[in-house]
């Protein structure tokens, strides 16, 4: 049966992940485990078992590792320490800022308990760090620009939704292509990031509320929309259903960096993405590190790691000979 | 004076590492060893010392990891091992079908002596490797295509070089852009890479000699120009030293996968290359990863590892809450 997974949360990233472990051989769905009524959700195959989150102790000896699909700003922090006393956990945590303090108390929990945790892992943080990371490592002299897009932000649609007389909202973001260009010509560029995007709201108000108001609201929004160039369309829910319900995002990793006696000769990579479900390609990270955090921990591992602490070939499940002979 | 590095050849990749050990201050560049006689070698800095590689041995105390710079072919073969008895060692071996008969080699030395070898780092095998595993592994269901160029192949100027009347080369590896488009749009194509795959030839003949047969022998040479589109042009000495003289080369991978429960999402990756210098672009990946060899082997390990291995903190002259802040 192979690695036994639970995943807690089932909206789009447990559904990708519940998706993806059916082309992952080696690894079973076991359970999901929900914070709702556990008769309102019907699993893709019916043997696997519903359970309320509230009872998730009591699977502890049955379950290998559990991959948390829930959000950043209230469900993980506390779910991933939380979860890390009874199992192995991979989270996609993803509030750049409190990363820190998230691996601290992750940590500590997977520590005293013997279990692997791995924390951030998706595309930003996750395979876009990886990138960074690989690249200033080869070309230490050089500039790095992410640039993110063009796709759906949840966490800035979710902001416009907050609005007084806001009744549902998209925000995409969109590179500048300008300074995309720039990048790749080797000049550089501002590394304030709201130089180097746009933000594309579309809106659907309240009838009668003050369209004015929330524009203004909108585009000097502190943290989200303040500094940045910020677009808003109101339009039709029956517009917004049409046109944009999928969830598509991408973007790229560019480093541009000078090597040689004189610094003459550039040299450059670019990671880029494009991603027609955002979170089903996150539910993909999240299943190949699940599978790195069983094996590290069958090796004697414990305590939290980044994506940046696994070794590239723990993320397959093949021998190493094959691994060598496929990809090397 | 931080982590002693030795660099055995002192060729284009040779000279590459010791510019960049430039840009790393948490490496010294102790001696460069060479099958020359070490007279005719004037390093960058005048305090390095140049040693007849016959001499080696007697530094195995003075070196943390050596760096080795020689060709796969007939150099790396035969030295990774018999060095590996006594330093920490990478290379960048790439005859892909042998990698597994020299990790082998290299194992049974670097084990037997306690210290950390690391092969195949470069950019393919390296870098490339690097990218198909992880996009393979976060994208389960799909394809991945490899595209070389357009760059100069060092291996098919040489073959060309020795074709008797021949007296310079230079031959370009060039993607087909049609079978790049394809890709980019994710249709499927031949996995064959003689058919996405152009080699351009530049060729000074020696006067008098018959050029329709240099050109037959190149354009059906087995292994190197049979099946692929070969362009042949015979220019001058002159004409290839204006503009044929630098070192360019690229290229880029390709994933694209489904994801969903119709599989109706697509999904690709895109890593790209674009190098002024291919030695000077491998030189970085080695002194990155020779700083990993060196740590990981202070932690105890031994023996052979690739880059899929090596987890990717280690490559970088930083502390891990540093790393994370700033990559992650």
């Amino acid at each position: 049966m192979g690695i036994r997974i639970g995943i807690v949360g089932y909206g789009n990233l447990g559904r990708g992940v519940e998706n993806l472990l059916r082309s992952n051989t080696d690894m079973t769905l076991s359970a999901i485990f929900t914070r709702r009524n556990p008769e309102s959700i019907k699993p893709h195959d019916e043997k696997v078992k519903v359970i309320s989150l509230n009872d998730i102790e009591s699977f502890k000896d049955q379950i290998d590792v559990l991959i948390l699909c829930g959000g950043s700003a209230s469900d993980l922090p506390e779910q991933t320490p939380s979860a890390a006393r009874w199992f192995n956990v991979v989270d996609s945590f993803d509030t750049h800022a409190k990363i820190n303090d998230h691996l601290t108390s992750v940590n500590a929990s997977a520590l005293a308990s013997g279990h692997v945790a791995i924390i951030s892992v998706g595309w930003d943080p996750g395979m876009f760090s990886l990138t960074r990371l690989y690249s200033e490592a080869i070309i230490p002299v050089g500039e790095t620009y992410t640039f993110w897009g063009k796709g759906i932000s949840q966490g800035h649609s979710d902001a416009i939704r907050r609005i007084e007389g806001v009744l549902d909202a998209r925000q995409y973001t969109i590179p500048v292509e300008e300074m995309v260009e720039k990048t790749r010509n080797g000049e550089q560029i501002p590394t304030d990031s709201t130089k180097r995007h746009i933000r594309e709201c579309y809106v659907v108000a309240r009838e009668g509320a003050d369209m004015g108001r929330i524009e203004k609201e909108i585009v000097t929004m502190p943290n989200y929309f303040d500094g940045y160039r910020t677009i808003v369309h109101f339009i039709t829910q029956a517009e917004l259903q049409k046109s944009h319900s999928a969830m598509p995002h991408g973007g790229f990793v560019i480093r541009s960096g000078y090597t040689g006696s004189e610094s003459s000769n550039r040299q450059s990579i670019e990671y880029a993405l494009k991603l027609d479900s955002n979170p089903e390609f996150t539910a993909g990270v999240l299943v190949a590190f699940a599978r790195a955090a069983y094996h590290l921990n069958q090796e004697g591992k414990s305590g939290c790691l980044t994506p940046f602490d696994v070794p590239p070939a723990y993320l397959l499940p093949m021998k190493r000979e094959d691994i060598i002979r496929k990809f090397l």
